[in-house]
């Protein structure tokens, strides 16, 4: 099997029979014909299909033909350039949308197997439980979703201090036996929650009771766990809304409600030390940020296209400031470029021979994309400006009044309805409630900017004490 | 009659029979009763029941005690204290959040109509126009919507060279007869646009072909006059959108489909030397931007107090970089304080005996507060973060998992459904549609913001010359 | 005597005894005559000639003509009214560059004068110290400066602990008898050190050891007082550096070795409750927020002409973003002219019946200006451009190259020389030592930003609280 | 011959008789003892000994060993790794601050003498003068600056409108005979100007009158050629600005008194097709973005250790907002070295066999850089603050009060003296004169920010078109 059609993707995923409430609803029956998930379900089928078609495979199969690209753990940078290729073309069939493309957590599983010995530091069977769970996801060509942040009371996430026994908040071991452990409790925000054939759950820090410290996966469908999903951002209709329509892939709370999860699908437990490395030593960080980074750059493009779109049927490309700011579109977009340049150009194998992109530039584009995105969202709303507020509807232009918009709303060159198109596209990339999702999305996609960035000036200690060096000695010269 | 109750207003709405389309449909029956247009009529019914409430009685009715305060003519700096709190307080009913509160046009009108001399110096008969539509306005307490921006094919408005006889894009003059005038072509974005009892014209520019160069008013329901609306942004649960849900005004193209106007409506024609006056001379630019300023403030009274219990729910007031972003909405807020303060403080009574605002603070007010409300609003998502991104809705509290949002989601201090509220409205506020739709509002209020600081840049030339000077003669000593 | 002319004023500092360290150097002889001095004093003599000369007395004395404006407590807003006038009109003469104005500290004074029931809560000699003091003062038409940061050792103030006792770091009581106490240790940062009349002495926090908390002034030649100034940023030739050859006043570290005050300079002296409220209570925090927020409108009108004056003579001003940035200076200069139309119309009578501004407006000024004088400066940086980099000297127009620079670098309607006599004021106005430490000075004039948002966010409490309440109302009816 | 050693260098600048004017002065004698130059002339020695420098010379030196790196034409990506590192090395010695470092203008006419078949497709005359200028170079070793851009009268450049005969304004030919040209006028900005070998003329842009169109060098003592520097921002002591003291270079207006200028030194000539052509086809502008990235990436590291230094000397480290400003300087270097390495792995060889770097990331990286590093000042600036101000001298240190110094204003783990020689090192990169044309000099590097940003608007075309052809693509199967 290993290599699937989007359709056997789909029933395999109709089948699955978890447990998802959303906007006060049970989905009952296929989450493949439920509104809510049909349109996400489908394009991510459209993206098994493209491994399958001839004109893709070379990129989007792995070199031994028996896998999707993610499985495939690089071993040379020629390895990571097939990737960020492939990376590339997945997201450009999604414009760069999609939080949870099937790569993102299939390469956290193929690159923590490629890294087993790590989990084996704590014994065999760890080692053995990260493999297993590899295999069998090549085998069934599965996607998974991941969860590792906690509920928040305040915004700070919630930690062990004053859970009752009875009713934890945070997701934790409340038993343990031969078999395995029960989890009870909850984490945040899974997207696409209960539609990917497993969820992956990790430790949200290092540092905390050991018993919130595991990993593991589990299937969807797992007896007592639950996804609350938050209402829904799709809308119908292509036309007034071309993502909302075709790209919600909705986020939801995961419940575990008693759930038993078996020895054989545990690969980390109790193991502050280990969970402490775990990010820089198994490569995952580099691995997360270098996908995350090729998206980014195929949404910028998208954005760009967007942006130039409206400057060409607003007629407004003789501005210097329109120039601007259109340039500033293309300056993030190289930016973006650069930093995966730099991280396969300086790329190395780490202890487990793995070929990790370079961690700097990557942290680098973490913070800068975080800090740049909201700045292209507001371009392209200077753009569109107070077209954004007058944009007609489908049901308008099959109106009787259809007339009238030709007359009163063309563009120079473009019909109203053309123009109108555009126009709606561009608002749902801004201003609706799926475009304003994306935009936290990316601002909060690697945690909290503030934090982001203190993160990222403690990781460069060493390289900063380089500096501060030559600065003492350069001083020691001056008199 | 002179000052109606809120149910004798809605009656009256009732009974227009303006010729609306929305989202492809023709708006049937009364415009009070449907979903669009339902909420913001009786928001605005509440006003007018304000003004004869006792409690607010002095503030709200002008000083005969014949009329709401938006109809008096101020003479004194008294009266536009008075102004000042009366906008102020019908500001706070809507949030600040309504763009055609009565007063907004009322008071052009009443300017207008205290500069009717100005009016009739191109003729004794426009004055009498403009005093006569002013009495009547008085007299039934209308309410009006006004348009002057001419469709644009690009952004650039749409300017007379290439349109055919037949089909004019921009409304124009056809037609001239002794009785009247008949006009052919369409305006851009009436706020509230078929809604109001009567719509005021007012030319988009004074340099342009005289086709193009009259004001007057016409009912709503004007034979020949069409307001194509744009979708609605309104939802039905309060507790999902409750800015959506309540205040959602709308806005229209108007079209004139050959509307005749009796020569009676007509306060200004084909004068390009009037036109280029109108605002400056008679005051209403100054009087319109003193409106905004004082809406302004108490929308951003109202962010803060928003952004505040944000921060307050979500615990986060001990981070310094969360305390400088209230602190900017609050130098936002004494920032606009001060340039209504300082208008008043300047005021000056105009040739016609109007007691007018100085109209520089104004003017910098305006570019203040486009560059500005969209921090304001970006400083709310930052506060809310992803906690927009997962709130649950009314049905999901109405539902079996209730339970579990409360154990999950609560707040440090507060219970899931309270937090949840909140986050709901501090979502609509700003990445909703509706929020969306305020940010760009504000943004373009007084134009495109490029051309309104280049205006700002000409129209201090004068204040300009004087520190060059200063500069000059400073320079002349140094040697 | 009471208001003395520029020359008997120059005189008195003549004869001043100050021990001012500069550059390594002991000043001795006349500080009027040193090349660091002689010209801030010059500019300061002439405020005093302005004060009797018949075309500003109206405005710069005191209504009962017996001293200068800036020792009149002000008791109605018509004081307030000509205190603005007056406190503009000096910073006209100076540009609004002078941070000790005599008026800054003499304002400070005459307040706790005003207020000395305050201070005589502890003890009624506290009060009668500050009432000789500013009767001395008024008397002598005196000037101050004041020091009340302690050094740091860190950027945070050195406090108490780990300071031998021999060897205070920051200034402190070391010793009590009957006539007086003795003070050992530093202060930082003393503007004009050394060089004004008196010193004013503040505590710099409420809640340290009381050795830290106390009051006094003290004549600047005291035996044991040392001014260490910092290296002067003055120039010789005004066509070069017009700024930084007049208007360049110094700041020094003012040292205590075993300086004795006698208690007749004391006014305040280990109080921490009286220390906590002295800013609020007596009214010198906003009187001092008031004579800083007028100094700087003046500043930013000078900073306007000669920015628009660049724009003339370097013939841009077609440009629009180059009209963009100047709207930004007007923008500013209006929103700070509006926190002092804010704070006078809603002055109130304090508990000593002192009319003092309101302090919210000017709280929120301080905090605008802070982040927007560096924009300020930047927008001159950016309009000058690589013309400041290539300005020629006024011995390069006194040399034989002379004519070739009036062939190449011309302006358009203007001569080399004059072109450059205006880009050389710019430049120095930002990006010479004195430019830049004007953009620190403004920058840090009320501490760090960081801080003085914080201190805004936390002053705004109340004002927040009623906010977030009509927000709970109004969340209270959504359902 | 072809490498010479610093005191050889130093030895045939001493011998050219440069006419040099600075500050009203003409340059008697030796520039390498000349106040304004020693300091300049002195690190550029020490470039030359590094590649001498066995521990260079495997970077520093040609392949061939025959010249210093400069002059080295790159055919293949290895060779641009390597001039990438021999870049930065030379740039660490002079800390990225020189604009004309030798290897600047050296690698233009390298890669111009590489792509010679460009200038000959106009006569084979062109194509010999480059070569022949190169060989000359390279012999010996040459330093060259150029200049380009025309005087202007407005800050748009000076075109020859209106220009008399007599005395033209931009440089231009007035003469034309067997044996070579005559030019008179001026050009602006010859940083280094007279105290490099030669200069390189090159045209400001290609569509103007052909008079202006001719590229060519000259000895900078060539008869008729006048250097009009500006005044110097150097200083006298090290310790009290290290930068202004070690690096300043000059910069000056190019003043041609009727030079003759041979053919063989003339390689265009009035051909605006080869002019337009220039830049793109021979590659130079790519190579002159990639030394000047490659220059900027260094001049980041060196402020990312001064920013670190300060944070540590004061102390600072654990507020999240220092954290945050240090990390936007990390992110910048990390961008910058991407876009570096962007453009390494992207190269291709153009029609020379020249490899040439992509210039897109180029072109972005300095549209990046030209916003971003006024911030990274503004960066030293904020941390830095009041300590900028208050800073001693090395004469203070070395006076009386040196103990007092060290008592208050110590550092909490460095003395008095060591920190403060660092705050002078800050300072003068931030606030000094030299800072300051440093700011400038990035800011207008490659022309007006408001002009290379249209520039990549329109160089983008091709890529955006792109896009925007993705965009429609999308938007035909949306209905």
């Amino acid at each position: 099997m290993a290599m699937v059609t989007g359709a056997e993707y789909l029933k395999r995923i109709a089948q699955l029979e978890s447990t998802i409430w959303i906007d006060g609803e049970f989905v009952k029956g296929k989450s493949t014909e439920h509104p809510a998930f049909k349109a996400v379900l489908e394009a991510k089928a459209s993206l098994y299909d493209m491994v399958l078609d001839d004109d893709y495979a070379d990129i989007l199969q792995a070199s031994d033909k028996n896998a999707n690209f993610s499985f495939e753990i690089p071993r040379t940078k020629a390895d990571l350039t097939k990737r960020r290729k492939a990376t590339q073309l997945w997201a450009q069939s999604t414009l760069g949308v999609l939080g949870r493309s099937p790569e993102y957590v299939n390469t956290m599983i193929a690159i923590m197997a490629g890294a087993k010995d790590f989990f084996a530091e704590d014994g065999k069977e760890y080692g053995e439980s990260i493999q297993s769970i590899y295999e069998r996801a090549v085998k069934n060509d599965y996607t998974f979703t991941h969860t590792f942040v906690n509920p928040s009371i305040s915004r700070k996430p919630f930690y062990p201090d004053g859970e009752s026994v009875e009713q934890p908040v945070a997701a934790k071991i409340i038993e343990e036996n031969e078999k395995g452990v029960v989890i009870d409790g909850a984490r945040l925000l899974a997207t696409q929650g209960g539609i990917t054939d497993e969820l992956l759950v990790l430790p949200s820090a290092a540092f905390v009771d050991s018993d919130y410290l595991f990993g593991c996966t589990v299937p969807s469908d797992t007896e007592g766990l639950l996804f609350l999903s938050r209402p829904s951002f799709g809308k119908e209709t292509q036309f007034d809304y071309p993502l909302s329509a075709t790209l919600e892939e909705g986020d939801a709370v995961v419940v575990f409600d008693h759930v038993f999860v078996p020895w054989e699908r545990v690969f980390m437990y109790r193991n502050e030390w280990l969970m402490s490395q775990l990010f820089a030593r198994t490569g995952i960080e580099a691995f997360l940020l270098y996908q995350a980074a090729n998206r980014q750059i195929v949404k910028t493009e998208w954005l760009l296209g967007v942006a130039q779109a409206l400057v060409d049927t607003l007629n407004i490309g003789q501005h210097t400031h329109v120039q601007g700011k259109v340039s500033e579109v293309i300056v993030a977009l190289e930016a973006m470029r650069g930093f995966v340049y730099s991280a396969e150009t300086q790329a190395q194998a780490n202890e487990y021979e793995i070929m990790v992109p370079k961690l700097e530039p990557l942290k680098a584009s973490a913070c800068y994309f975080q800090m740049t995105y909201a700045r292209l969202i507001e371009i392209i709303q200077l753009l569109g400006a107070s077209h954004f507020i007058s944009a007609p509807s489908k049901k308008d232009f099959a109106s009787p009044i259809a007339g009238r918009l030709e007359r009163f709303m063309r563009g120079e060159y473009t019909s109203a309805k053309e123009k109108t198109k555009l126009l709606r596209l561009a608002r749902d990339l801004s201003i609706s409630e799926f475009g304003s999702r994306q935009m936290l999305y990316e601002r909060y996609f690697f945690g909290d900017p503030v934090r982001v960035a203190s993160g990222l000036y403690h990781f460069a200690d060493c390289q900063k004490q380089k500096y501060v060096e030559w600065v003492q000695t350069f001083l020691k010269k001056m008199d």
